[in-house]
């Protein structure tokens, strides 16, 4: 039995998110064990960084899962990516230490929001949120500001009732306007409460729109109250960027 | 009765190219006019300046259509948007002169043909055509050199015989690295034969990587044959990037 720790990028519009769920083969999980059982003969589980939601894309998602094989690294790699969808890609597979855990082991994470302004072409529809006008930059910095650093996050989050700590730690919102017609948001954090970023990014552009205000930032810190916060965000904006390991 | 010019993108991906093909309602041409002819329950029938071939794309193709109706023009455009499928999006539509044709009209066109170095990711991999390495950029401006100007294309077409002229005028081949895995060369010229975009593009790749020499171009212009140009390269990499009228 070897450990081993693969990168997968997938376009994420056709999947009903990361999480295998019952029969469900629609979600990246399931397709990438369901070619794993296919190899080994064998059930295997995969452990992702995170969950993505239904719709939500990944440039570069971590994963591990543990199986017997006589293959050797690029054989399964290839292996794999031979019987994905094309809407799936292996980026990388290697032998990893025993004890790594794509999800436990991981340090931080990054993941993107992009908003286009106006009707965004066919060729993009899927991988942004179309809004109607750019929003007031310098006041999403402000709010950007008051998220960055170590706070409980339950009123940004879709979390009913928390069983474990919500606290986390956001090192950096950065705000790029790649062209006259495209914002993308990018979050840096040591991890995401559930729908944390669509939240995140609902209530930055809240704010920059004027229908939330800081104060209303500072309100869902008090009172870990959601309905202080901005709208959630559909999921097609949001790209998983990056995932860091010590 | 009146006349309408209108601009249309698409993601050729899922569609077998713009042309009816008898019952198949999977073309450009047959969704549009779907729509049309349920909004105006009589058969329309559209002109496009030119065809574009299953899983080629477009930003703007230039059509239009004769058709009876109440509505104004931006109620037509936002009744055909409406019922398009997601991959298929008018840009456009107004009212024109009643002699207007789209095709017989067209000046010129310009395609872009886009090479990916190495595998594209999942979210540019049905608009890159995937080559293992960066070919010799200064050869293909070399064989640009020949193809700019009026030839018969003849050689450069999937066309067998030739009912119409074949005479043809390329104004500029422009070849751009836009980053360093990705080539794009944009074709402006009177018009293009059937696949010659396509023939065009490979002719000029395989120069890059040497396999074709500029005296293969000579030869297909003097010969008028096939087999001295270069493969016709997948659709995929294909857009119809503008129309221009006089």
């Amino acid at each position: 039995m070897k450990n081993y720790k693969f990168i997968v990028e997938y376009d994420g519009t056709k999947y009903k998110g990361w999480q295998k769920q019952g029969n469900t083969l629609q979600t990246i999980q399931g397709k990438i064990e369901e070619i794993l059982k296919k190899m080994t003969h064998m059930p295997v589980e995969i452990h992702g960084s995170g969950r993505t939601d239904a719709g939500v894309h990944a440039k570069a998602q971590v994963g591990n899962f543990k199986c017997s094989t006589d293959k050797n690294d690029s054989e399964i790699f290839a292996y794999v990516n031979q019987y994905l969808p094309h809407d799936i890609r292996l980026l990388s597979l290697q032998e990893c230490d025993m004890h790594f855990h794509s999800r436990l082991n991981a340090k931080s994470k990054v993941y993107s929001y992009t908003f286009w302004i106006g009707k965004p072409s066919v060729f993009h529809r899927n991988y942004v949120h179309s809004i109607p006008a750019m929003p007031d930059i310098s006041k999403m910095k402000e709010a950007c500001a008051l998220l960055q650093g170590t706070h409980d996050f339950l009123g940004f989050s879709s979390l009913k009732k928390a069983k474990k700590s919500t606290i986390r730690t956001i090192f950096s919102i950065d705000i790029k306007q790649q062209d006259p017609q495209c914002l993308v948001l990018s979050f840096h954090g040591d991890g995401f409460l559930y729908n944390s970023v669509r939240i995140l990014a609902g209530t930055l552009y809240e704010v920059g729109i004027g229908s939330k205000h800081l104060s209303d930032i500072q309100a869902v810190f008090t009172t870990k109250d959601r309905k202080f916060a901005g709208i959630t965000l559909p999921p097609n904006g949001l790209t998983l960027e990056s995932v860091f390991y010590s």
